[in-house]
C-alpha cells in the first residue's frame, strides 16, 4: 500500500477501505508517512468528504493508535461527558459532582486547550493545590471511592489524533464535519467510558456557528459512538451568547458553586439538569428523565452535590474550603462596572467577542505556553432579551491591569447590541440527537 | 502575510493576489514555508483552480526564483523549443541542427527526466564522449560559433519549480493544467530565449490523454509566454502511437540522423518541418512558413543540417564520426523480430505500453539513480492503419538480456490491436495554438 495511491483515490472521489485508513493512521503515527502527504490527504478529504464507513474507520484507527484506557476496575456504568466548547462553559465543574452525587461514576479526561478562557482543568486550578496530574491508579481508586475524578489527558490517548489535529490546524483543514467528529470521538472512545453524553454548542461563540451544522456534527458523533458500542446521546445547546453569567476561570468556578447551592443562572442550571438527566439514565441511576431530574434536584437541595465537589477537589489536592468560602478563590485587584451606553433591550451579544475580552484580560491562552490569570473575567448582568435602563450596569469586569481593563471594556461595549423593541429570549436547548 | 491564510483563501475559492503568490514562492524556496502547508495549498489549487492572473504570477515568481539565463551575448533572435514528451520523441536531435543550419540560434536547456526512454541528454550521450555539463561561457560561445548548443539544466534555473514539482509528484497534485503550464513555462522563461515553440503531445502515450486537455494546456502556455513578452506558439501533435519508428536512445539517434539525410519516417519528418517552420519564422530566418519549409528542405538536401549535427556533437565532446557512420553508436547484443500474431490492419497501439517495453529492456529510468542502457529498444515496422500479413514482422527488438527481451516481447504483443477492416491513418498535427 502506498500513501500516494490513497491520496489519489480520495482526490478522485473514491472511498478508502477500512484497511487503507488503518494503514494510513498507523504509518502516520509511526512517522512513516510524511506530513506533506497527510496534509494533501486532509485537503482532499475537505473537498471530497468521507462516508460514514470511512469516518468510523478513521475514528477507530485513531482511538486505537495509543493506549485504550481500561476502566474495568471501576464498578458500574462509567459515563463521560464532552462539550464542544464555548464562552462561559463551566458545565463540567457543576455537573460532574451532581451526577456523581446521584451514584453515577464519572471518570473523565480533560484538556487545557487554547481558548478565550481556560479549559476545565485550568478552571479547577482556581482551588489552590488542585491537580489533574494524578496516576491512573489514583484516578481509578478515586472514582471507586468518591464517584468522580478528572484526569489530564495523557500523551498516549489517541496520539494519532493529536498529531493529525496539529497538522490540520496549520493547513486550513480543520473544518470538515467527519474530521471534527472523528477527532473528538477517538479520544472519547480511548478514554474508556461506557456511555457518552455530548454537549454540541451552536451559535456565534461556538465552533459551529450554524444550527444545521451543529446538528450534523451531533448526528455524526452519536452514530460513531453507537457504532463503537458506546451508548451516545447529544444535546445541541445555544452558544450565541455566553452560558450563564460568569466568564473567566475563578469567576466560573464561583458560579458553578452557586449553581450547586441552587442559586445558579437559569440557563446554566437548565443545561446541567438536561445533560445530567441523560447521564443518570445512561448510567442506570434513574429509569427515565423525570426520575433523573428529581434526583438531581434532590442532591442540590440537600447539599450532597456541593459536598461531592468538595470531596472531589480535596481528593485531587485542592483546597476544598473554597467550596464553602469562595473568598478563598483567586481575586482580581480591580473591579469595575460597565455601564450601559443606551436604553432598550439587548438584541444580540457577539459571543466570541466576550471571550476575547476575557483573553485580553489575561484569562485565556494565546499560545500553549501562555500563563493564565485565573482571577480575571466578567460577570454579565444583561443577556439577550433583557431590558436595560440608563444607570444600569451591563457587566462587572475583574482585572489585574488597568490597560488590559480599558482595552477589554472598549471591546465589550462593541459586542453588545440594542434595540428599542422588546426581544425574544433565546432558547437554550436546541434539540436532542439520539441513535 | 501568513501561508495559513493563503491556503484558507484558496480553499474557499478566492483568488490569490500577485503579491501573495510572490510571497508564497519566495518563502517556500527559502524553506520558510514547510512542505506540509504547500502540499495542502497544491491540493486546494487542484480543486479550486487558478485564474489566468494567478497562473501568470506563479510562473513569473518561479521563473525569478533563481538565475535568469542571460543570453544577451548571443547575437540575433534566440529560439527555444519544448516538447511535453512522449514515446519515440527524438525531435530535438534532428530539429535543432536543421534550424541552426538555417541560421536561427538555438540555446537550449534540457533535462534527463524519468521516463520510458531517456531524455534528450541521454539520447545524445549515444555519441561517445558527448556532454551537456558545459559552462555557461562555453554554451554561449558555442551558440555564437555554430548556432546550437544544448546544456544540462543548472540547479539554479527556477529552483522553486524544481522543489514544488518534487512535492506535487508525491502528493497527487501534478495534474492541474495551470500548475503544469507554469512549471514548464517558468523554466522556459528563466532559460532566456526570445521565442518559444512548444510541441504539446496528445494521446495514449502523452501526459495529456485527451485532445481537449492538450489544447487547453497549449493555450495556457502560449498565453503565459506571450504575457511574459516571449513570442510563443504551440503545435498540438499526436502521441497516440510512438513518433517515428525508433524507440530507445541510440536507435532514436540513428533515426534522427536518417531524417537529416532525408530518409526519416514521414510522421517524424512532418513534425520536424512544422516545428522548424515556426522556429524559422520566429527567429526571423524566413518571412513565412512556406519560405521556411523551403529552407529546411534545402539544408537537408545539401547535407548542411547533418553537418550541423556533427559540429554540434563535436563541440560538446562527442564522437561526431558516428553521425556519418552509425555503426559507431551503441549496439545491442540480441536482435530479434517480433512476428505478427494475426493478419489484418493495426487498429490501435497502446503507446505507453511501447514505452514500457523500452523501460523493461533497460532503456529508461525507473528512479533518478537508474543507469540507462543506450543500445536497447525497438524499431516499429507497422503503425496504425498499416496492413499486416502472416510472416511479417511488427517490430525489431534490440536487447542485451534474454529475460528482459522475453518480458518486453510479451508486453509488446499485448499493446498491438488489429481489425479485419482497413483503418484510417492517424493525423499527426492536431492543430496550432497562437496568441
Amino acid at each position: 500500500m502506498r500513501m500516494y495511491d490513497l491520496i489519489m483515490k480520495k482526490r478522485n472521489g473514491e472511498k478508502l477501505s477500512t484497511e487503507e485508513i488503518e494503514y494510513m493512521i498507523k504509518e502516520y503515527t509511526a512517522d512513516h508517512i510524511p506530513d506533506y502527504q497527510m496534509s494533501a490527504m486532509m485537503m482532499a478529504v475537505y473537498f471530497q468528504g468521507m462516508s460514514a464507513q470511512e469516518t468510523v474507520a478513521l475514528t477507530m484507527a485513531m482511538a486505537h493508535s495509543g493506549d485504550m484506557m481500561n476502566l474495568s476496575a471501576v464498578e458500574g456504568v462509567k459515563v463521560d461527558k464532552h462539550s464542544t466548547g464555548g464562552v462561559g462553559d463551566k458545565t463540567s465543574i457543576a455537573l460532574t459532582p451532581m451526577v456523581a452525587a446521584c451514584g453515577v461514576k464519572i471518570a473523565k479526561m480533560s484538556g487545557r486547550g487554547l481558548g478565550h478562557t481556560g479549559g476545565t482543568i485550568d478552571k479547577l486550578e482556581s482551588f489552590a493545590g488542585f491537580t489533574t496530574g494524578i496516576t491512573e491508579e489514583h484516578f481509578i481508586r478515586q472514582v471507586n471511592e468518591i464517584g468522580v475524578s478528572i484526569m489530564g489527558q495523557t500523551a498516549d490517548i489517541a496520539p494519532a489524533d493529536k498529531k493529525l489535529y496539529a497538522l490540520r490546524d496549520v493547513t486550513a483543514t480543520v473544518d470538515n464535519m467527519s474530521l471534527i467528529a472523528s477527532s473528538i470521538m477517538s479520544k472519547k472512545l480511548a478514554s474508556g467510558a461506557d456511555a457518552i453524553v455530548l454537549d454540541v454548542k451552536t451559535g456565534s461563540g461556538a465552533f459551529m456557528k450554524k444550527e444545521e451544522d451543529s446538528f450534523a456534527l451531533a448526528r455524526e458523533m452519536v452514530t460513531l459512538g453507537n457504532m463503537a458500542g458506546r451508548k451516545t446521546i447529544a444535546v445541541v445547546s445555544d452558544m450565541d451568547q455566553p452560558l450563564g453569567r460568569a466568564v473567566g476561570n475563578a469567576l466560573e468556578v464561583e458560579e458553578a458553586i452557586a449553581t450547586l447551592q441552587g442559586e445558579g443562572p437559569d440557563d446554566f442550571m437548565q443545561l446541567c439538569m438536561t445533560l445530567g438527566a441523560y447521564m443518570l439514565v445512561a448510567g442506570g441511576a434513574a429509569a427515565d428523565e423525570e426520575e433523573a431530574r428529581e434526583k438531581l434536584e434532590h442532591v442540590i437541595a440537600d447539599g450532597s452535590a456541593l459536598k461531592k465537589l468538595a470531596d472531589f477537589v480535596q481528593a485531587q489536592g485542592g483546597d476544598s474550603r473554597a467550596v464553602y468560602d469562595t473568598s478563598l478563590l483567586p481575586k482580581a485587584d480591580v473591579v469595575e462596572e460597565i455601564m450601559t451606553p443606551q436604553e432598550g433591550y439587548v438584541s444580540k451579544i457577539d459571543c466570541d467577542e466576550i471571550g476575547i475580552c476575557s483573553l485580553i484580560l489575561g484569562g485565556g491562552r494565546e499560545t500553549k505556553d501562555s500563563e493564565i490569570d485565573l482571577a480575571v473575567g466578567l460577570i454579565l448582568h444583561k443577556k439577550v432579551g433583557d431590558q436595560v435602563k440608563v444607570g444600569e450596569s451591563l457587566a462587572t469586569i475583574y482585572a489585574n491591569d488597568p490597560d488590559k481593563l480599558a482595552a477589554a471594556k472598549e471591546r465589550f461595549l462593541k459586542a453588545y447590541h440594542f434595540t428599542k423593541q422588546s426581544v425574544q429570549k433565546t432558547e437554550l436547548i436546541k434539540g436532542i440527537v439520539r441513535e
